[in-house]
């Protein structure tokens, strides 16, 4: 198996892109990501998306792609999984470069949210949840991660307002992100007044729905090499775990096995621990997931992942910073993209270009991508080298 | 990269599935090729399917297959490259098991189509198409192959009738295949009286809809030597190519220039001729399609496909054996599922297991899925050792 680098990357803004249709926005990304790399064409395409066939009618975006942006040579697919659908097109693009089959391969994740009116988005993005068991009978993504977030609450004994560290930190970083959705901060008070949505979840406790695309080309290492580029930035882990789809059937639903299993195993391959860590790109669709992911990837004490986010441990200059770029909740989270634009902001960070947020000395980058709740995680571990 | 080989198939019949869901439908063909493998575990499992979101209001059917199948353990994804998704999904899980990611992969194609009334389905199908320069103007699937058709007949002088020995003899070899959803035969009579559905194709040049779900299980080579499996059946050969996805940006729209390419790098991967095919399972979704493919796949002069079918080589006996076991027109086309349904027949073949219309010596067998009219196509060559 080839080791394989991240040549180029490119994102657009995370809005309410209402000019702009889903390829507009997908091609932005993946034509920035190819004149970031310095390359104009691909063997491979594999797009991140999840719900392009009934928000946009339009499927088999893998060849809708290819054609617009002029490269209808290249192969191309459209990978999904739910709101991990991002990571999972990067992993299969990484596959593919890693056993040969590509020389060039670009990920592109996108989702344009806003074509579809409000209640319709609700029911498509409760696809990712079992249609019989959870979405038949009612329960919106948000509901589901409000009884998680409840029973954590009452398991652990925390309050809402001891949630408001994580949502605060994400708005801080995404002020200095000219691509995030909310670059302004966000206040205690703000954050403790927001309109509830299903309780315990308020308004800051979720990240918001939003149109974007980011794009990632991947190269083996030897072919970076000879380009010279510094620093280069590999991909060092790669590894995915699924769990129950519906969170009733887990015998535990405060803890992400799935979650648990992937971060093992990503630290196994790259044969580091996660003290060593820089900085990880987590999956904060609502401040609980942060929570949860912190513990599970071994970052935090179980049940503790709020007392970390109070003494300002996820900050870029804290012991594991988080949310660096704003996360899902600021930077925003247009589900079939946000994966891709979590490696977007961890090559960022390897690189040394992530300005005000930079975190200093940044070696280990992660980002953790999540599909439904809990139920599909991806895990990715670059190195600058 | 290391070689790999199909260690078991499964599939359920092609069928009006009233009776049973997609999870159903899926877990009984992956199940069923675990079992005909004879091992009860996989890394991965990658799911081919087009249209589960809108038709099933389920996405997200990696984690949804691996919890129903009981191997939660296993990473998950879906594949989806519209009537292309079941080879694409095939492609993705042979490159987890050649790039080393992965020991035992698992490709799964599902579709139910039945659970999508009439007019909705053929709109959820035009999803494959341009949403803005296709479907947008009112275009159908069945009516882009029209023009396909038509413009084909003008160009070489064909008329319908000429086309007749395609359908014949897909519903000839479904007789014998159980899992066939139509076994019965059809006579030159009864294609010629077919009702129109968009002239010039009429009700027998077409493929039925239909719920099906075929499997597949992938293992490195050197493990199946190990198992002593005889003959062992290697996968030789996979590629993909796109073209412009509506068939208006075609210099040439009777010609399929991404089978053209994607077979022509699949011999040079296996290092093998055309003349050296032992079997063809070609995409007939309709009549033009069968015609167009075996023209660019090489196996006929331009334009001289409907002459190659009138000869009879293409029945199991004649020189190039398409839909051995019914093809898309007579064993059905669930169209996420129709790639793996694709691998499974050649697989039979290779075993020599394919009972009444079993190719004598067949060494050779190669799968040809198409998403789209020819955007997107996925070819692979298996071996039997």
């Amino acid at each position: 198996m080839r080791e394989v680098a991240v040549l180029g990357i490119g994102q657009t803004q995370v809005d309410e892109h209402w000019g702009k249709s889903l390829k507009i926005l997908a091609g932005e990304a993946a034509l920035a990501a190819l004149q970031d790399a310095g390359v104009d064409r691909a063997d491979g395409i594999f797009v991140g998306n999840m719900m392009s066939g009934s928000a946009n009618h339009q499927q088999h975006l893998g060849a809708y792609l290819s054609d617009w942006i002029g490269l209808p040579q290249s192969e191309s697919v459209h990978i999904e999984a739910a709101c991990g659908s991002g990571a999972a097109a990067f992993r299969c693009a990484l596959m593919a470069v890693a056993s040969g089959q590509m020389n060039i391969a670009l990920a592109v994740g996108v989702e344009k949210m806003t074509d579809s009116p409000g209640p319709e988005i609700t029911a498509e993005l409760a696809t990712a949840a079992d249609a019989d068991w959870e979405a038949g009978q009612g329960l919106s993504f948000v509901a589901l991660n409000a009884l998680i977030m409840r029973r954590y609450m009452w398991e652990f004994g925390w309050k809402h307002e001891h949630f408001a560290p994580f949502s605060i930190n994400a708005h801080q970083n995404a002020i200095h992100n000219p691509f995030a959705r909310f670059q302004e901060p966000l206040t205690e008070q703000g954050y403790q007044k927001a309109p509830m949505i299903a309780d315990p979840i308020n308004l800051m406790d979720a990240s918001p729905m939003g149109d974007g695309a980011a794009a990632v080309l991947l190269v083996p290492v030897e072919r970076l090499k000879r380009l010279d580029q510094s620093p280069l930035v590999k991909v060092i882990a790669s590894s995915a775990a699924t769990d129950t789809i519906s969170i009733q059937n887990r015998r535990d639903a405060t803890w992400l096995t799935a979650a648990e299993k992937s971060a093992r195993d990503a630290y196994s391959q790259a044969g580091i621990s996660p003290k060593e860590i820089s900085l990880f790109e987590l999956h904060d669709a609502f401040t609980i997931m942060a929570a949860l992911s912190l513990e599970a990837a071994g970052f935090s004490e179980r049940g503790q992942a709020p007392r970390l986010a109070m003494n300002g441990e996820i900050k870029p200059s804290g012991k594991i910073p988080i949310s660096t770029r704003g996360g899902l909740k600021a930077r925003g989270h247009p589900v079939g993209a946000t994966g891709i634009y979590q490696i977007v902001e961890v090559v960022q960070q390897l690189r040394g270009l992530a300005g005000e947020t930079q975190v200093p000395g940044a070696r280990y980058g992660m980002a953790q991508n999540i599909g439904g709740s809990g139920s599909n995680i991806f895990v990715h571990i670059l190195e600058a080298c």
